[in-house]
């Protein structure tokens, strides 16, 4: 059983060829020019462009926050991913208090069991480092998770101590396996919520103001500072702002494994947003917060030379109403995220590529290529290359397209960029070869997506 | 009853002149020529320049630590800084967990009763932030205690954490007094202990290499981040590497209202004094640790172009034997702290000014000037003028001296300094108008020096 | 003969003290209490503040510039320098191509000659270097000029290359000399100006918007390189801009030595003055040109925190009509320059101190105490000391005053602080303890005034 | 005709895989697997990794320099670069003062004919900007040449002032050219040369003495200041120094069109080589100067990170005798130049990927794909797709080999890596699909190397 994609121009992050690729087994056999012959299905790719499937590393479905859950499943989340040209993702696992990071991890398998459209792997969470825990991290990798993930933030629930980031480090670092950081000093910002709301500052925009940059460029600083004594690998999610950047850039200039990813919505809004009438700023709400545009150009840059290594969602949805509007007379209870997984790529493309700020191979190094290189799935996703698994996306890069909530697929009642005019859509998504969404229309049934067992790093 | 000293040069730290210094209560109350006529005491300072007395801020006499306590009293202590041209100084009073700011004020007012010879005061080191006690920060003031201080370092004893240090500096910041904090990443510094003693790594130079100098940069970053997102004021002690002082250079160019001090034996020693034979490095242990030759090489310039505000000791006094003895067996139980109240002045003028880094101006303004303004003593203390108490120490620049313990006044048994050679040092002492020390010998009776009343900041 | 001021506050940049000021042949004789009797002449400052005179070490009187002279001579500017509280001066003294240095000295002694009322010294601007110049330039400290200055923009008349450059600050490091450079690179200004008037871009804006700060920190930067390559001194005039302002504090950092200026101008005003209609944005045409609010903030930043050393004036006064007029149809004929030799002071103390930028210490600093020790005046200008100079200002700190054109003394027919309301202002001058002006009136006679003979820096 | 490599390894900057290469017209027309059927010529690769051809963007051949001439011409240096697994350069063409560019270009394509084994292309050194050389600026991009070199040093012959350099930016940006420094400031240089030789320096040694970093770091700003002023595209060469470098990550960091290429040799020594005894470090006589160790350390973080771009050779030899001997009683007159294009590619992968700098693929882009892609060889050269030039090398990653003059293919007669191991070396050479060397063995004939017209950038 083979197919034939032909007539396309296939990007890869070093580069752009016309060429036909043959896909065998899931797994691209060969791309080059007229591989059209003795094939059992012909796609033509006439006037389009072919990118590798978009892998989404930083992304929140079926997950429990402030007492909520978050709105996309493994069923919907993926449908909105794989038609916005998403082809994998990686989760975040939580670890609840008291419990082994393999139970957590067996609760994560069900919640994608039989839903799964897209790959998907799993970053773990560590929130209660027992000696147990600590033990348990090496042997992550052998359940195919090499990724971890702490927080400097959220005291109370998620925020961990730095004597617990350090031991983090230092096993990760000895078992093959990156440590991801949400990096606020949840510290300060716990106090500085209190006294707005003491003052009775309750509404959207506080969630900003008691969150200032400083406090992430300090975390962002702290984590680099510990991995650098340790010598180990360190990925900041969700960089928001031009002196955290600074810190990481600072570090790579040293020369350590420090890398940063920024998400979607950080390039796209800013903290004014967050003042938008009738409560509608709490659909901004999202931590680290929404920045200052000086901030979004600083990120741009980031993107361009390689400072930043990776553009993610961090899709984490809430409904508006009814799931934003709890914390309408205060905005500590307004649950922290913004949906993405579906406008990631169609945005970043729009704004990036066509915008100037850099061009497709640059686009496909952001969000494919990167990211499977530094989270273990190198060779196997992330370029259309021979040996790959065949996750391909169809552009139509002349396709005009106004975002919408009325055409988005996700279980979210909004999308931050209703109204947004694109140039250049993805047509037509496959996985591992097989057609998965074909001008709006699900090919694939639930189930078909799989599990990520991803390689140390 | 009025004293004139004459024919001296006196020198500020805005400029030098040839004038004659009349003193009356105490205070100086002219500095002009020809001042000496219907004086009842007269000096001769021919040949002499005068100089303010020495302030250091950072001291630890009678201080109980690691299950010891330095070796130095009121009285030894104040004798070895008279003796070295410091008229007055600030000691660190100790919160012990469970007691009130004021209780630990009267223990150590206690410790100075009938034994001072020169002018002291406190700043509060704060170990435990009950509600009780940040209540009473504001009360400081009242009682003479402008300035606060904490730990972000020693673990399980002094160390805070960063929700304590938030809420300190706002509370301070309110109330008109400084802030002051150790900072080195405590959390990180353990593992690291543990780690090395685990690996059988036990000589002194341990102690050095389980401190690196980012965590020292790192902690300072933090505490500076936290210091402006409140806008309050923040001074770092003995700050030691180029590293740290970028920190405090970024934040001074961001018109913080940051200042750093470090102390003498950054200035002359590296962590290479830990290797020597004999456990003798263990007269080198001190934290932060020393460094590097090119963290001195910042220093200096640091102390030349402002972006350091002060030189300092950090006199923590323990003898060789039988106190540093201890740790023979395991760096971490040597006790933390060198000694250096005598020395200061004489080791940085020779190295400053005779070396060529800095002007006999800017020697006063780091070790007297700076001090005041920084610590609520402007117009009392610090310098040679109209109305300040007079505090004066007569400088002999041209004389031959070889420091040694031989002829050293403190409780130590050692000094670092031992065998350098300084030209220029003080002959005679004088506070607030009264002789202390001349030509080596001490002309005040124990409990001549007072408790120094500082304003607000 | 003898005066003393009784009752004031004398301010030095290290202190503040209550204290008379005692007056003999023209140079302070002590400052103490209850100095008065014996005295021939007393002066009551009750309520007043005692400030060292203002020295403004960056000025152009009677010079040619432009194809006319600037319209200050050595009476009216120093008349307005007086009235602002301004007792020293030091201008530039201008090589024309092919003359001797000390040909141009002589000219501009006789400038002075007979007008002179508050003390003057001269830099000179070396535009022709042949090899009896280079020569030349170790016998100006005999003169009494230890300063030269190099400008590297305004190309075909004032511009030197690089090497001359360097070889003036080599011989100047070897003479005592201090080199003082305006740096903007002129060669890409020619241009950018060239390109604008082909596009018939002749409004005033475009004057600023063809010498873009880049260009300032680019000379800046060079400028320090080439200094630093020979540890020669080099005081960077009129820095502008925060780009700039980095390029020395990364020097300072180094240890190099080197000192930055900026001007009163550059505090107040921005590029958008420039665009003031009826032409009025020619009265703000100076260069280099008025920059950003963010520049204006990271020069307060500096003149805090000892980056930048002085604040002069860059007094280069012409008329609003005719002499600015002439650029009515091509910015490029405006003639560069604006006054401010009266407002300096003011203006400084107004937005300086009572804006909290710093303290009345740190003004003496800036306007008197470091420009005397930077250019070889130590001991003699610049403080109010013991056997200094009497050069004392009288200042009403509760005054309020409004600046206008209508009541300013120089040959200009405008301010650019028009309106600016002060609170603080100078009301009594003395220069060697003669009275210079007394509350708006001139007490001194033309040619009172002194050539400042300045010592080896 | 078509050829077909199978069982190798293919690895380009995006990812590395198992997979046979068609060729078919001397171009790439697939990758895949199992494609040797139905094949003309199959090569079998077994145990070997295929990268692109090497491509050395700085090369000097048959250059007059300093009154002689490089030693390798357009046959010798061809034959030295494709046994090192370069198969394209691109050489420096000298405008003679005088001369129009295209004679310039007519003079260098009669050097290359019916010699040349490797694809090449020219920059042009633009030495005399008349304004009729001004305007054929604008006509290169006809000519197959889209990048411009201009020297900032060597002063009197080949150095151009800034305002040649501004308009060479300005002119070169609106034609899709990228313009090319030296930079180095040349004035400075000149002066520091004449004061060594009148001490009587006149040893190797002073080369480097004569030259400090100071000197590159500051003419590399200047030149990134005029480019971004003009939002030119600048491409710094031979970047020796940190203090450079970090010019380049601040534009870079502030969204600059700035790149910067380091040269091999940097990489390995140090200007301690300079003082090998007999006159050997005259032939580590290169310009900029060879610096030190902590520079070579930030190259190679520079070189990860993608603050570097490229690493080219700057291949500019010259014999040891008789034509760096010329110099052996004064370092003014030994030809600045060395040799290296044999030696780039085994010496830095054998330091940059088995040293553990960075993986096989960022050497790949280091050497091959980022020099097409910035000098307009995108989907040409540099990378092994399907549409490109067969330029492939094949490596045995896994062969030993020590560098050494005895076994090297130019003409000079010493190699600066005499001796050096590496583990890894280029066996077999492809260019457009023809055999050029093998194992050793040159297998194309002179003349088969063609003109790389190259397109807008
Ligand atoms: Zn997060
Ligand atoms: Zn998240
Ligand atoms: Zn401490
Ligand atoms: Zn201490
Ligand atoms: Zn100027
Ligand atoms: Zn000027
Ligand atoms: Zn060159
Ligand atoms: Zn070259």
């Amino acid at each position: 059983m083979s197919t034939v994609i032909i007539n396309g121009t296939v990007v890869t992050a070093s580069g752009t060829s016309r060429a036909d690729v043959r896909i065998e087994g899931g797994k691209i056999s060969a791309i080059g020019l007229d591989l059209a012959s003795g094939t059992d299905t012909i796609i033509d790719a006439a006037g389009k462009h072919l990118l590798p499937g978009g892998i989404d590393v930083h992304t929140h479905l079926s997950m429990p926050s402030m007492g909520t859950v978050t709105c996309d499943d493994f069923y919907t989340g993926h449908l909105a991913a794989a038609m916005g040209g998403t082809t994998s993702h990686i989760d975040f696992c939580l670890q609840p208090k008291g419990s082994s990071l393999k139970a957590a991890l067996d609760t994560w398998h069900a919640k994608a069991e039989g839903k799964a459209l897209i790959d998907y792997g799993f970053h773990l969470i560590i929130t209660d480092l027992t000696e147990e825990v600590l033990d348990e991290i090496a042997t992550l990798p052998s359940l195919g998770v090499t990724s971890i993930k702490l927080f400097m933030a959220y005291k109370g629930s998620l925020q961990i101590d730095d004597s617990t980031l350090f031991r983090c480090l230092e096993k990760a670092r000895d078992a093959g396996i990156m440590t991801l950081v949400h990096a606020e000093n949840g510290d300060a910002i716990e106090l500085l919520v209190q006294h707005a709301l003491e003052r009775g500052q309750v509404a959207p925009i506080y969630h900003a103001l008691t969150r200032p940059p400083q406090l992430e460029a300090e975390a962002t600083g702290r984590a680099i500072a510990l991995a650098e004594v340790l010598d180990a690998p360190l990925y900041v999610v969700h960089l928001t702002c031009e002196s955290a950047l600074g810190r990481v850039r600072e570090a790579q200039a040293r020369g350590a494994r420090i890398w940063g990813e920024t998400c979607t919505h950080y390039l796209f809004f800013t903290k004014l947003d967050l003042e938008r009438g009738d409560f509608e700023g709490a659909k901004f709400v999202c931590s680290p917060p929404l920045r200052e545009v000086q901030d979004q150009a600083a990120l741009w840059v980031g993107l361009r030379d390689n400072s930043l290594s990776v553009v993610s969602t961090d899709h984490c949805p809430f409904t508006f109403d009814p799931q934003k509007m709890v914390g309408r007379g205060d905005f500590s209870l307004i649950p922290n995220g913004v949906p993405g997984i579906e406008d990631r790529m169609m945005a970043v493309h729009q704004a990036g590529v066509n915008g100037g700020h850099f061009d497709l191979e640059r686009f496909v190094a952001l969000t494919a290529t990167n990211p499977a290189r530094l989270f273990g799935l190198e060779g196997v996703k992330g370029s259309i290359a021979v040996g790959h698994d065949a996750d391909i996306v169809l552009w139509d890069l002349g396709r005009e397209h106004t975002i919408s909530q009325a055409t988005s697929h996700g279980a979210t009642d909004y999308t931050l960029y209703e109204g947004m005019k694109v140039t250049g859509t993805p047509v037509m998504t496959l996985i591992r070869g097989e057609l998965v969404t074909n001008h709006g229309q699900l090919e694939a049934a639930p189930g078909s997506g799989t599990y990520l067992h991803r390689a140390r790093v």
